[in-house]
């Protein structure tokens, strides 16, 4: 799958595309299935929120067959070999649940500021890619984009390690309250199976969920094989250290997988 | 001003009506200023997060000339006469901040849950009506509402006097799923002066507002006036013990108001 001219000037002007239905039902229920039994599972890599409901699951691409056909996905793989002009490895891979009704807050920050300062990535040429494993409204704690932010480099920021379980390198008020002045604030929705691409610099946050609808996120972060990072400061499961360029699977592998799961079932 | 016939049968059926800007932009610009000298102020009646932004203003309209106009303006005061068929007295009049990026959380409730137990209020016959003081959009705190679930009378509910700086009886998540399942969600959004009249037994909550927009909101609690509280647990401005009817003002004395302060200004 390849973007078209039109579709990556719109990112590189905003800093983010959103990709509507790129995965069908059955892939996507699949996934969300996996998903749960993977939260239920008492691995390390599964965080949970200061309440006990999950909040993501790191890696799960290395241990589960969906996810692992999901993170080397063609759907993914080349449009973002696409944007930057070479092959991609995984340098993050995690499944947010974002839970009904206790999902709680990710303050405003930029991912990239994490890649660098904790991992020493060179550039923000890494991606982040969003698949919605459920349907994201507005109420649910979708997640809200500040456009254009992306040009702005790499803002100073805090490190909050108080906020919630997950420590991140937060943006103050006066910032946010500056660019969105500037870009306003989106916040991109849509079904199950919808992706969403943002730069690594885009200034983004989500709200804490109260609905009682789940809002799960696989978010895939692809760095340019050349790009890698440089310090080793966090888990491999959080920050990769395999730098081999991902070989994508055929189109059609994490729909036969479904089909042969919901055989088996 | 009163409510055609079809919109009273939209509230039966739904539990809640949406008038988009029924103030105009000059009665609300002087509203939400004097919203902001009443949170500056540091009286009593002034809630706070325990951030310490402001949470809620209550009884406004007893010492300050424009929320008094509010308080009794007709196109508030009529319609709900119509709706009760009788005169009626404020029970509650509040303002709720939402403040941008710390207004946190009110959880699932239903407000004549509170005005039963706490206040000995005998029957549901008192109406919300908030009046939207700045844009309210789906990110910065909308009030949610679960249509039609005024009809299921009081649901038991557990006094919250821990997660936020106001106590409250709160609905537990089963009856919020089950009822969302029933009759989905609504989050009524529109501009400054819109105004929101919802029933006393309808569920509802809103969000966190992380956004740098602020979301000010005045509710009014109008009741019947043969309806009036019979326990007096709160204090005097949380649930007025002064049952006199409500003679509306004129129609234009808000206006009137807005155009005399900016002369003076």
């Amino acid at each position: 799958m390849k973007l078209t001219q039109q579709q990556i000037d719109n990112f590189n002007r905003e800093g983010w595309l959103f990709l509507p239905e790129l995965f069908n039902a059955e892939e996507v229920a699949l996934l969300a299935r996996e998903a749960i039994n993977i939260y239920d599972a008492n691995r390390p890599e599964v965080w949970r929120e200061k309440s006990g409901a999950p909040r993501t699951a790191f890696a799960a691409h290395l241990y589960n067959e969906a996810f692992r056909l999901l993170g080397a996905h063609p759907r993914m793989i080349e449009p973002i070999e696409q944007v930057f002009g070479e092959k991609v490895y995984m340098h993050q891979f995690k499944i947010n649940a974002k839970a009904a009704f206790t999902g709680d807050v990710w303050q405003w920050h930029q991912d990239y500021g994490t890649w660098k300062r904790d991992d020493g990535m060179p550039e923000p040429r890494a991606m982040n890619i969003a698949i919605f494993l459920d349907e994201v409204m507005p109420i649910n704690g979708p997640l809200l984009l500040i456009p254009k932010s992306h040009k702005r480099g790499v803002l100073s920021a805090g490190h909050d390690t108080l906020t919630t379980s997950y420590p991140l390198w937060t943006l103050d008020k006066e910032t946010v309250t500056r660019l969105a002045a500037e870009g306003g604030i989106v916040a991109p929705t849509g079904m199950p199976g919808s992706v969403l691409m943002f730069h690594g610099n885009l200034v983004h946050a989500s709200p804490p969920n109260i609905t009682p609808y789940p809002r799960k996120i696989v978010y895939l972060t692809l760095c340019a094989c050349s790009n890698h990072i440089t310090k080793f400061t966090r888990e491999e499961w959080i920050a990769h250290q395999d730098f081999t360029p991902i070989k994508p699977v055929p189109d059609d592998a994490l729909m036969r997988l479904a089909r042969s799961a919901r055989t088996a079932a």
